[in-house]
């Protein structure tokens, strides 16, 4: 596949969702009627918690994975992740035969640390800030001649990420709306991308929480803004956008909702004891939205992207008996 | 369908499926290849979990409920249970217009309260030990008529719980084993008879907390055996056999083996973390068994029925940060 340049168009997403199908997993498509009735809609669930690596990182790191040249595979992909994206390129690479290389901050959870080392990738830690991951990253890749992959701003990672929502879209048909949770908006650009083409009578919808609300406001100033505090349990969600991800919401979004950390905690919890499934608190946040708007909702048909399921175990949200 | 007063045949155990077919979900088969190398053989998950009312127990609830007469069912069902069997007559009874009395402990976890409660339960609560919960639910059954139904020791609940092995060897053909937990037997001899007249050349395997190794005993002994201490984690399984599930697993079951607390968590926590999906205690038993007997399964491809999803999130087993 050739590299992409510009906002990808639906032949691109087809053409991607194609060749990285022996990388991924097709994930199912989950309802259940006992939330639809606390909701008041119709839900459906695109379960990329189930996704190889766990999560729907793993699309768009085999999207740029696959699109390097053969001497760039050589010399390696190179990341900075302390999350998903860092375990999906390790796993893409290992697939690939390719070395890989993961930038992750010292204090990234060890379930993250250990999964990262087990698909083989070369980890080097550096301290907890961006001058820290961006110095060491720039280091290992003068070192290594590695392709650098950044984790969402890049056309060829948010096309991957925009072939959930094609399958999602293929299988369950006419959707009144379709939400996802905003990060760095490599997800939420792609499934955005993804519905506008399919979908172009549904809405698109974003979800955030209130603790880092960079998306919304970036939304209602018209310029990217960033988060001064990153204080919340939904970590795959504290990124600022970027240019690329930003102009893509910026034109396709109809809404943005921020929920508070108590909304994402019991809708995590919901998804946990209905549906039976592990879901990370980052995907409870487009559940919490809908909840906390019913009236917006009511009666629609809505898809919901369900990002990942790498939770560590040890350090849930949950009450505990100590 | 007409009630069963002997061993469930295969005609009976097809033809009780296809009564309970618009009662129950007919569940996934999940296969993990990370636990599948973990162990050294080829996993085959059915999920019960991912069952109505979160457990097998709806299969044997709905089988029983659905052989009442006419006059049976104006007057209802009653059964005493702090589990899943309870949730299960009820949402059984929900479903079937029926009245549903259940009694359950003082001390039931509240969310299994709550559950039964939600299906449309009259429920009557009694102190926590055997005497107690005979005396109630006489009581109740004296004023209302109901008929009971026992949670396991009933050839009709027996035929509903093999039902989950029926489709199990429908969907992945030959298996070299299978293997349930033993509570009170109910699931394990209904799979047992499944197996048995389905895969005959398969060995049909038990497993049970080391604190409730009441079947292993009994297996040893011939005779039913009881449990002194119920200290386990697996709740599920507590309970003793009884004379109907004794027979049927006596006469079928090639080896019951027994796991500490430590392995049961383990076992959990590597369903959770891997296959992303929320199951009980009492449903880790059996692959806790197979990771510590790798030698006995090595390469073989065997069957595991993952009884229930119903648990309590604010008291989980694993390390919690307070």
């Amino acid at each position: 596949m050739q590299k992409l340049h510009t906002i990808p168009t639906l032949a691109d997403i087809r053409e991607t969702l194609s060749a990285i199908q022996p990388l991924i997993h097709r994930t199912p498509v989950l309802t259940c009627q006992s939330i639809d009735q606390i909701a008041g809609a119709k839900l459906f669930f695109k379960c990329e918690n189930f996704q190889k690596a766990g999560a729907f990182k793993m699309r768009g790191a085999a999207s740029a994975s696959l699109r390097l040249t053969e001497e760039e595979r050589t010399r390696g992909v190179i990341t900075h992740s302390s999350g998903n994206h860092g375990q999906a390129m390790a796993r893409a690479a290992q697939v690939l035969g390719i070395p890989a290389y993961i930038i992750m901050p010292e204090n990234a959870p060890d379930v993250k640390k250990i999964a990262t080392a087990g698909y083989g990738a070369k980890i080097t830690y550096c301290a907890s800030n961006i001058a820290a991951r961006e110095t060491t990253t720039a280091a290992v890749q003068a070192q290594t001649g590695a392709t650098f992959v950044h984790p969402f701003n890049d056309y060829n990672v948010i096309a991957g990420q925009a072939t959930a929502a094609l399958e999602l879209l293929e299988e369950v048909g006419d959707l009144d709306g379709v939400i996802a949770p905003i990060g760095g908006g490599g997800l939420m650009s792609g499934t955005a991308l993804a519905v506008h083409y399919l979908a172009p009578n549904a809405e698109i919808y974003g979800a955030e929480p209130l603790a880092v609300d960079d998306a919304y406001r970036s939304m209602q100033s018209g310029t990217i803004q960033e988060n001064p505090t990153t204080d919340t349990i939904a970590d795959g969600l504290k990124t600022n956008l970027g240019d690329k991800t930003f102009a893509i919401i910026q034109a396709q979004l109809s809404e943005i909702f921020t929920v508070s950390e108590e909304e994402i905690i019991d809708a995590m919890k919901l998804v946990w004891s209905r549906m039976k499934i592990i879901i990370e608190p980052s995907c409870a946040v487009p559940l919490a939205a809908i909840l906390g708007n019913k009236e917006k909702f009511a009666g629609q048909r809505i898809g919901i992207i369900l990002t990942g399921g790498n939770v560590d175990l040890d350090n849930l949200p949950f009450k505990a008996v100590c």
